[in-house]
């Protein structure tokens, strides 16, 4: 399968998870980069970006980054996602994704996933995830 | 501290986290119980409930299930959460979370959830999570 | 492909795991359970048995917990390991696991092991681990 | 605590892990590299590198990572450790650690480990690892 373009991602994004409001921002060998726009129905008490808000943004942009490597297999599941919060994330600012694939067999795709607050250089969480690629028909 | 009763901790959890449904079921010295009510907005595309959806149950089942044994501390938070999924979900019943703490320390707890579509023996999803406790005052 | 007996899976870690010191101890439906023999090789400094002996044991007892599910199939290989180390344990006493299966599936397998000093009831350390099950041939 | 120099760092490692062969290789600012010198002792059936050496190797690349940074301070333990087996080791080759901090908090510390047999770009296996880091007297 060939790899889609930039487009070819984002309408598939739109498409198949409309209730998603992350949006792709790049794809190139080495990064996938997404962003979620944040609003008050992202935060939690003390005024941050609640947890499983940076859980789905890592889940779109390891699924995404994926795609970007293999085609699009709209059956890819994730089977492991392992999260470490690191830093408290602002309340007003979006958040970035960068999705570095770390391995693509013919069964398993592992990639990590560094999360931040637009403007900063420390990730706010780190994310490793494992999908699984259903076999060709 | 002393632990807090059923009907402190969910009424914590709704002044806490009005934006969340999901709904302490039970506490016990061994387990604490949750349940995501599921509907149209819980799922992914193939009729199932999304990752991103498990793995907020999860995190709450496990803050309740600390907040059960510690008494109420505000600023407990997850540092680490790793999930497995195991099982598709069924997109009509609703998920319940059942919380087991591993360890209570001083400054860290483990716990682990597994997460059931009603009716079924066997988890949709495993849950192993990590909260730091703050030092208290 | 049946399912081994103890003896039979006794004889194949002996001869495929000669540099393991890992013993089986039983095998039931529910869960199997290996002992780690202690001695003075695999303690760190500070009296404690080290973090990677803990490792390997829980890698040995899901090891042995899935092919007492699926039979003996040598090249299952373990693709994801995450230990939680929770208690220290006794530098004098020898280890126990005893793995539960989460899920066994045609091409992945996820399982916990729980490790315990012998004679307490709290572990030490908690394990989850996925195992890549080959294709039949 | 001041930062210690890499001949500190290797006298520290040799005289608190006299059991361990892995060698610290350099420090800086940004990775900490170590090395297992692989003999037929590390090997597992099917003549590759075994898991549980790749383990003790990543926790020992954390742990002087972490020491670069903070101190010797030998208390300090792990945590959580998470590994995503990749791909298989050489058996005749080296592995390199390479080991970059997420997070140097007060009392909690994630960093992640590539692990790599010694001469290719692609790593053998990957590694999350949270320390704790016991508070000063």
């Amino acid at each position: 399968m060939s790899k889609p373009t930039l487009a070819q991602l984002q309408d598939f994004l739109r498409s198949e998870f409309p209730q998603s409001s992350v949006t792709l921002e790049s794809i190139s060998d080495s990064a996938t980069w997404v962003r979620q726009k944040v609003d008050s129905t992202h935060l939690r008490p003390g005024g941050t970006v609640s947890g499983p808000v940076l859980m789905a943004v890592a889940d779109v942009a390891m699924y995404l980054g994926l795609l970007a490597e293999i085609g699009i297999v709209p059956l890819a599941v994730t089977t492991n996602l392992s999260i470490n919060f690191l830093r408290k994330p602002a309340a007003d600012r979006d958040i970035l994704g960068e999705c570095r694939l770390l391995k693509v067999g013919k069964t398993l795709a592992v990639g990590e996933v560094s999360l931040y607050s637009e403007g900063d250089t420390e990730p706010v969480a780190h994310v490793v995830c494992t999908y699984a690629i259903p076999p060709p028909k």
